[in-house]
C-alpha cells in the first residue's frame, strides 16, 4: 500500500482523504507541469522525504458545523523528549497562539512532536502532548514538558467555540503517524481553513539539494489560512479574479513546519525558518495584521540527549557559509507547499452555512499555460 | 473585613492563608524594619495598590502529594477582551512554558487576565481562560483568545504529573479575585514552590512615586521558585548558611507580574518588565539554565478597545525621558516581593515525603540587624 | 527643471545620471506596462511621494577603480535631532554593518537622516552625520548622536578597501537633497552594486492607498546588491537565463528604506519594515548567508521632540486593525523599487577590470510580454 | 616587570596609571577584604586571567577639557578576522551607539578586537579597526569588516564634541595590548566617565570555577558611566550618602565585556552576556532611559575559521545543563569589576570646569565594616 502511494505520488497524483475515506485522486500542481523554483523535489515532494519524519492527521468533520482536526509531525523514531532535536521558531507575524516558543528559543531544542490544530484547541492538544510524553517509556521521571502546538483559526467554517478536538484525537494522530505520502487539502488541522479566499488546508513539498551541495533534503508542511493577493508561479491569480481583499474579520494564519536532514544548529535553523516566511511572500501572502505566521524548523541530523554523562555536545554542523542553498530550498518548498494545499482542497460548507469554494483549478491552469508556466 | 485586612497590612502584618483557612498572622519584612530601596511602597505594599487591580487565588492542598494552585491577576474591572490593556512580556530566561507570548509581543495588548499555575497545568488553565472569555457577556462572537498563563515547576513538593488543577479552580480564582491585601507564601500558584532552597511562594510589593515624578504606582506579584545565592537587603544569607547550590534537577522559575497606572505604551512596558528581572538579580537569583523567568508588564492607565469605529488610538503616554523612576520602582518592588514570598512561606512536606524548610527568619533578622539593615 | 523631471516621471520616463551628468532617458518598468501588485503608485512612483521627504545622492566614479557613492534620505524639513521621527529597523539577514540599530529599537526614534554607502565607508559617513548634526543650529548642546548608516558591499566593482567616500561627499548629499524625482541605477550608494548577477543600484517606488483606506503614501528606496533567482512580475528571468547562482564571494546586501505619512508608532513601523523584506522575497531574493538585508521604516506623520516641557507624548496613531493595507503597499513598493533599480542600472566596468552587465531589458520585456505581464 | 605586577595584584594591590605615568598604587576592594559572591577570582582578578586575552589602553588627557581614551580587548593571539571567535551581544538598554551588533547576532562570530571609547568617537575607532584589519598579513583580500566598537558618553568631563580620539590612538592601544594586570579607573575609555555620581572608569574582575565544574575562567572588563543607587557588597552606599538621583541629562551607559575559556557556542554566550547585566543590577544600576548597557561575550575555547575546505564546524561545546555556574561567575565578576572601577577612579576636573569626586573610599570601608562585609 505504501509503495502504491509512493508510485502515485511520484507520478504527481495524490489522494484527497476526508474523515478517513479515500476520495478522488487529486493531481498535484507539479503533475500539471507547474514548476516552482529551480531545485528538484524529493521523491514524494513531501515533508516525509526527510528520512525518519512521520506525519499523522485526524480529520474531524461532523454534522453541519464541525470542520477541524489535528496534524502531527514527528521528527524521528526515538523518544523525542529523551533525544531532543535541534530546533528554532521564527515568528513572521505573532498574532497567533503557538505554544512552546520561548523554550525552543532559549535552549534550541524540541522535546515533543509538533502538532497543529485550531486556535481554541491549543490547550487540549498541549495537554494531550503532555499525556503522550509522560506515558512514553523512559519518561517516568519527567515533570516538565514543552509541548509545541501551532494553530490557525478555522472559525469561519468550523464551530471553533465548541472546541471539538479531544485529547484522543491528538493521541490518534500521533499513533497513526507514518512516513510516505502526506494527505493534503481538507485534512487534519487544515480541514476548515481558508486561504486567499479559497479553501485552504494542509500542503507539503520538499527540495533535494544536489550532491555537490551536500545532498540534503528540506521538507515543508503548511497549514494555510491566510490572505493577500494570490500568485501561483508568479501569475497574479488573485488579481485576475479580482479576489484580493483579505478577509478582515477572520484571524487567519499560516503555520509552516520545516524539517531537514542537514546538520544545522539552532541558530542556523532560525535563519532557515525565516526563509519559509519568504516562500509565503512569494505566494502573495502579506502577513496581514490578523495573521499568525510561524515557522518551526527542525534538523533530524543529530539529537541532543536529555541526560548524558558528558558535559559536552559535539556535533558536526554546517558552517554559515554553506547554508544558502538550504535557504533557497526552504523558500521553494514553502511556496510549493502552499500552492499544493490550494490545489488539494475542496469546496466546503460548514458552520452557519458558510461555504468556501475551492480554487478554480481549470482557470488557474489556463492562465498558467498562457503565461508559459506549464511545462 | 476588608478594612480590617487593610489595617493589618498597613501595620506590616499580613495573613498566611492555606486552603482557605486563616493561619497565624505573619509579619512582613517591612514590619520588621527591613527597607529595600529608596522609594516608598503603596498603602498595601501589594500589586493591588494599583487602582482597579484584583487578585484571586486558589490553593490546592490535598493528601500527601498535592501541593499546587492558581493565582489570577485581573488588571481592570471591564471586559478584558473588549478593553485590552497595553502590555509587554520580557523573557529573562526562556526555559519555561508561559503561554501567550507572541501575540502580546506583536500587538502590544493583553486580552485575558493573567493566571499563574504549575508547569504541567498550563493547558488546563488556558482552556479555563478561554471558557471564561467566551462566556463573558459581550464576547458572543469571539473566536480567538490569547490566554496568558505563566507557571513555575512545583514538582518537588507537588505530584505535578497528576495535573490536579481543574478548570473550576481557575474559574473560582477569577471569580473570587478582589482588591485589597494579597495573601503571600504557600498560596495559589505558590503553594508548592521552592526558592533559594527554602519554601517559596507568592509575594507582592509596590512602590509609589512622589507626586513630582507623576505619583504613579508600580505593583509587583511574584511566584518564586528559583535558585542562586540568596541576598536580603544585600546581606548574603545564602552564603552565611552555606546554602547556595541551586537545585539542578528541579526546573525552577520565577514569574513576575508588574502592573502600573502609569500611562506606558507597549514599548516602554517591555523596558519596565526588564527591570523586574533586575530586581530578581538583586535577591541573588542567577537565572540558571533550568529557570523560566518571565515578566508580564501591564498598564491600567488606558485600554485599547477590541472594536471601535475609529481607525486611531489616541493615548497620552509617558515620554521615554520620564520612565526611569518607574524602572527604579519596578526593581525595588520585585526585590521586595521576592523577599516577602520567603518570609510568608511556611515549611511544607509534600510529594514523596519531600520537605522544604521555611526561611530561618530569626537568623535572617539577626544577620540583618548586625548588618544595620533593620531600621 | 524640477517640473520637467516631474513631467517625465509621470509619463514613466526617468533619467540615468552618472557623476552629475544627465545621460540617456531611461524608461522605467511601469512605462513599459509592467504593473507590480494591485495598488497604484504615487505621482512620482518614488519615495519622495511621501510629502516632505528629500533624497540627495553623490556618485563617486573616478579612474578605473572607484565606483561608489552616498545616498541620503531626509524624512522632514525640520531639525531631525530636535524633532525625532518615529522609526523602526527590521533585520532580514544581519550579515551587514548598518550602524544605529539598537537606539532606534530601544527608543523608537530616528534622530539623523538615513545615509547609505559602501560597507567600509560606514564610519566615515557616520562621522559626517555627527558633524552635520552638531553643526545644525539648535544643536549646540548635543553630545550624543545616533547616526543611522546603511551599506552594501560594492567591492566587486569598486576599490572598496581604498575607502574613497569622504565626509564632504556626505555633507554634499545632505545639502543637495531635494524632493521630486529620484535618480535610479548607477548612482549614489548604488553606483557599484550588483544584483542577481546584473548591475544593481538605487531604485525607488511608492504606493498610494485609496482614500477609503486612509489615503496614505508608502515610499521605498532600495540599494540593491543581492542574489537569488530573479523574478520580474513573477516571470522567472533568472531561470530562463540560467543565471541564478548567487555570487558567493561577494558580501551582497539589500538596504531598504520605507517612508510613510501614515501615523504609525514604532511597533507598527517595525511590522511595516518586515513587509519590505517580503517584497524582496518576491523578486527572487533569498537573503543568502552573506547578505545584509535591513529595512528602516519611518513615519513622517508626527515627530517626537527632543526636549519639551510635557512628560507625555500624545499622538494619534493607526490601530493594529488598520495597518494591513500599508503592509501590502510596502511589499509592492519594495518589489517595484528593486525592479526599477535593475532597469535603470547600466553596464559598468570597474576595479580590477571587473565588468557587470546590465539587465538584458529587451529579453526581459519579451518574456514578460509572452507571459502577459505587459499591459 | 610583568611578574612584579602580577605579584602586586595577587596581594591585592594594583596601579592607577594616568596618561602613561605610574601613579600611587591603589588597593583594590578585595585587598580591603571585600568579597563579592562566592566564587574565587583568578590570579589577577582581571579579564586577562582568561588565557590569551590582552588589553591595551590609551588615555587621552590634555589641557582642561580633553578627558577620554580607548580601551581595546583582544581575545586571542591569532589573526582575529581569519580565526573568528564565537561571540554574542546582549543589549540591556539600547540607548547607545555600539557598532557591530547585527552581524555578531546573525553569524555568532567576532572578527575584530573589541574597542571601547566615547560616544562620538565610535566612527573614528571603527575606521581604525578597519585599517588594522585590512593591513594585517593574510587579510589582503578582505573587503568586509565588522568592527566591534562600544562606547559610553564622557561628555560631562570631556569635550566630547571635539572628538579627540584619533585612529592612531586606537592603533596604539591595539599594539600595546598585553596580558597581565589591567589598569583600572581613569584610564582608556574610562578616563572621563561618571558612575553613580562618582568618578567611574575601567574596572575588571574574574572568577575561576572549581575543577569539578570545569575549571573555566570568566573575565569581565567594564567601562562604568551609569546611575542608580549604589550598593557595594549589598550595603546601600548611595542611600547612606543621599546620592541616588541619576544624572538625567547625561547619556550614561555601561559597556561590559565578558571573556571565557569555557567552550560555549553563540547561543549560550548570549545567555552568559545577559548575566553580566544581572551583575550590574546588583551594584544598584537601574538601566535608566538614557543608559546604553551592552554586554559582549566571547569564548576563547575555539575559533571559527574565515575560510576552510570543510563545510562543517565541529566543536565541543558545553551543554545547556552545564552553563549555570558560568552564569554565576559572570554575575559576580561584573559586580566586582564595577566596584573595582569605582575604587580605582580618582577625582577629576574636566570640560567646563566640571569636577566629579571619587568614591569616598574611607566612608565606604567604614560602612562595609559595620555591615560585616569586610573580612
Amino acid at each position: 500500500m505504501a509503495s502504491f502511494f509512493r508510485l502515485m505520488l511520484l507520478s504527481g497524483i495524490g489522494y484527497l482523504v476526508s474523515t478517513g475515506l479515500l476520495a478522488q485522486p487529486v493531481k498535484r500542481p507539479r503533475a500539471y507541469g507547474i514548476h516552482l523554483g529551480v531545485l528538484p523535489p524529493g521523491p514524494l515532494n513531501a515533508i516525509t522525504d526527510v528520512p525518519g519524519v512521520r506525519v499523522g492527521q485526524v480529520t474531524i468533520q461532523e454534522g453541519k458545523a464541525i470542520r477541524t482536526g489535528v496534524t502531527a509531525i514527528i521528527p524521528h523514531a526515538k523518544n523525542q523528549f529523551q533525544q531532543k532535536s535541534p530546533a528554532a521558531i521564527y515568528i513572521g507575524n505573532g498574532f497567533g497562539k503557538l505554544m512552546g516558543y520561548s523554550q525552543v528559543e532559549e535552549l534550541g531544542t524540541l522535546e515533543t512532536p509538533i502538532v497543529l490544530t485550531n486556535t481554541l484547541s491549543v490547550p487540549t492538544v498541549a495537554d494531550a502532548l503532555i499525556d503522550y510524553t509522560l506515558r512514553q517509556p523512559g519518561n517516568e521521571q519527567v515533570r516538565s514538558v514543552n509541548a509545541l502546538v501551532g494553530e490557525t483559526n478555522d472559525g469561519f467554517l468550523n464551530d471553533i467555540r465548541g472546541r471539538h478536538v479531544t485529547k484522543q484525537h491528538v493521541l490518534d494522530a500521533l499513533e497513526q503517524a507514518q512516513s510516505g505520502p502526506v494527505r493534503e487539502g481538507n485534512v487534519g488541522a487544515g480541514t476548515g481553513t481558508v486561504c486567499f479566499g479559497f479553501k485552504g488546508g494542509i500542503g507539503t513539498s520538499s527540495r533535494k539539494l544536489p550532491a555537490s551541495l551536500g545532498g540534503y533534503t528540506v521538507g515543508v508542511l503548511v497549514q494555510t489560512n491566510f490572505g493577500g493577493v494570490l500568485q501561483i508561479a508568479g501569475v497574479p491569480i488573485g488579481e485576475k479574479l479580482g479576489q484580493y481583499a483579505y478577509r478582515d474579520k477572520l484571524d487567519g494564519s499560516c503555520m509552516m513546519v520545516v524539517l531537514t536532514d542537514a546538520p544545522l544548529d539552532a541558530r542556523n535553523l532560525k535563519r532557515l525558518a525565516k526563509r519559509a516566511f519568504m516562500g509565503l511572500a512569494k505566494t502573495g501572502g502579506i502577513a496581514s495584521n490578523g495573521s499568525g505566521d510561524y515557522v518551526v524548523a527542525v534538523s533530524t541530523a543529530y539529537q541532543l540527549p536529555h541526560e548524558t554523562r558528558s558535559s559536552f555536545d559535539e556535533n558536526k554542523v554546517l558552517r554559515n557559509d554553506d547554508v544558502s542553498s538550504l535557504f533557497m530550498a526552504a523558500i521553494e518548498a514553502t511556496e510549493e507547499a502552499i500552492v499544493n494545499s490550494l490545489f488539494a482542497a475542496d469546496t466546503m460548507t460548514g458552520d452557519q452555512g458558510h461555504t468556501v469554494e475551492k480554487l478554480p483549478v481549470d482557470k488557474v491552469l489556463n492562465w498558467l499555460k498562457q503565461a508559459g508556466q506549464i511545462r
